[in-house]
């Protein structure tokens, strides 16, 4: 069996491609863009073209020589990894149809082609946008809801709290019951949008002197809930104002991931946390079927609630401009999640 | 009605009193002994003659300004707390006879008296020495047990192996199941005593050579339990070689206790922690009743199947020989718990 809708599908599309093993800072000449010829899909395959293209900058970690994480990394000469959304242009499986909005791992490319069962298929009237589908919500759900178990009065603090998992972490908190939510941004613009648009009850600068101060400033009381995405000083700042049995949900390294990796390795204050009886979970999430549904589950509900906004950026262009959108991603530069329009 | 033990009772007895806040290292100027007289109980109270004094590096860090701990600290001009064996010699209370075995955080002296319900009454037949009551034993199980939850299969790593509460903590690890536990101390000597007396499987000299590389030499499969009674270098080795999930309890940080505190302040590598996904948990145990209760429960019976040694020191001479003890034992000259003979 076999469908069809792709009479307007090119023979050949493009690809972005490593072309060295990253060390120290990524560049644009870590990218290039290749043409490929189309593949027609295989018995039980499907061809799909990419919408849109996900961007995180754990990318960078996947892009390093010994990457610890326990994914593929990105190796030089292929293609570019990642999540994608996309939409079966032609179908041999029984599976999905022509016309179907799926979602993969299929990476930096115009057009990808597999196995059908590779590709989850959404549900295009769910939210009001597919790019709500492309978004870190299972880390930052599994992180706030499992990992720290963040629930009702508790004082939340949340670092990177503009970026795509934190955006949503401060959130997440209020909706399960937090008294107090409170993020820290690299800019002032972004903790004034912290506070004005994504609810959070108080927000700063990171540049704005030390974080200790500042956390001492606005959670007198304590932090109940640490929700870290950047390490170094942050982490060592909320040790020091940590209550007891405090949890901390480390997510990432952000001050480690640009540039030098030992940048986001913090100090730990042993006394002060033995003291405190903190709990200190780093974790991963590989967006695991029941973290994914999870997410979902409650997104959906808080959204049509009117009680979540979703934050993101769509950067325009196409595919070639997702080296730029990588390196103005790991700068700072957007708010929410971030995903590279590819297709029309 | 009153109970007498006490015809031999001095009327002065003496104590160890604090001379001056601990700023730095701890010498013997940090005690004075100072005779005072010995008081005749008022109603509901008993006096208490000391028998065991115990002592342990915590004892320090309660002598420096602003300790975070969250039990009193030791104060300048006052007598040293901690806990203590002892007789009662003179009873007005109902709850306690003279002659009866009672433990209590009388602290450095020969005599102490209060209310008869800061004292718990001991089975004097249960060890075979009354000494097996002063001991970090409910911090070492209540660290493996309920922090770390060691269990059949682990592979258990424990720094500071002969002290106090490391030579407790791999008994208890390996009688809950573990399948191989591996301990480092400061000596040659004392890690042949973790191997030959503590059933531990394999122990070395933390001098020799990088900590990291003897753990994955004597570990080549990870670790999947970290009972940390040191901080600094140890701490770091082992987030290098733990498994994935690994739990971390973190108990004591001597490395910063003796001496300059932040030499105890290890770094974490967020990265390798976040995608080993650790779960680390700094932990106090301040005794509580039920701490205690869960302790001997398992010590008796472990003890009486002949499966747990009692790890000990008792320093002979009387109370005047505390302060020389305190300075040894955080030079690492002792094994096990350490107590202080006060009563003939």
């Amino acid at each position: 069996m076999s469908t069809d809708n792709s009479r307007r599908t090119p023979t050949r599309a493009r690809e972005v491609r490593l072309t060295k093993p990253l060390e120290g800072a990524l560049t644009l000449d870590h990218f290039e863009v290749v043409e490929t010829p189309v593949p027609d899909p295989a018995d039980g395959e499907v061809l799909v073209r990419t919408d849109h293209l996900s961007l995180a900058a754990a990318y960078a970690d996947l892009m390093r020589p010994g990457c610890p994480l326990p994914v593929p990394p990105f190796l030089p000469g292929e293609r570019l990894g990642g999540a994608a959304l996309g939409t079966v242009v032609r179908s041999a499986s029984a599976e999905l149809a022509a016309g179907d909005l799926v979602q993969s791992m299929s990476g930096w490319s115009e057009y990808s082609s597999g196995p059908a069962d590779r590709y989850v298929k959404l549900a295009p009237d769910l939210f009001p946008s597919p790019v709500y589908f492309l978004s870190q919500g299972p880390t930052a759900y599994y992180g706030m809801a499992d990992i720290a178990r963040v629930g009702a009065g508790d004082v939340v603090y949340v670092s990177g709290a503009a970026g795509g998992v934190g955006s949503l972490a401060g959130q997440i908190a209020r909706c399960r019951g937090a008294a107090r939510v409170i993020g820290s941004a690299g800019s002032k613009e972004k903790a004034a949008y912290l506070v004005d648009e994504l609810g959070y009850d108080a927000a700063f600068d990171y540049h704005d002197g030390p974080v200790v101060d500042r956390l001492r400033d606005l959670a007198p009381d304590g932090i109940d809930v640490f929700f870290d995405n950047v390490g170094g000083e942050q982490f060592e700042a909320a040790v020091q104002v940590a209550s007891p049995h405090a949890r901390f949900a480390l997510c990432g390294a952000l001050a480690g991931q640009i540039g030098d990796a030992s940048a986001g390795h913090p100090r730990l204050d042993l006394m002060r946390a033995i003291t405190r009886h903190l709990e200190i979970r780093p974790f991963a999430c590989y967006h695991l079927p029941e973290q994914i549904s999870a997410w979902y589950e409650h997104f959906a509900r808080w959204y049509h609630e009117g009680r979540f906004v979703f934050p993101h950026t769509v950067v325009e262009g196409g595919l070639p401009r997702a080296p730029e959108a990588m390196l103005a991603l790991l700068d700072g530069r957007y708010r929410g999640n971030v995903s590279v329009r590819v297709g029309d």
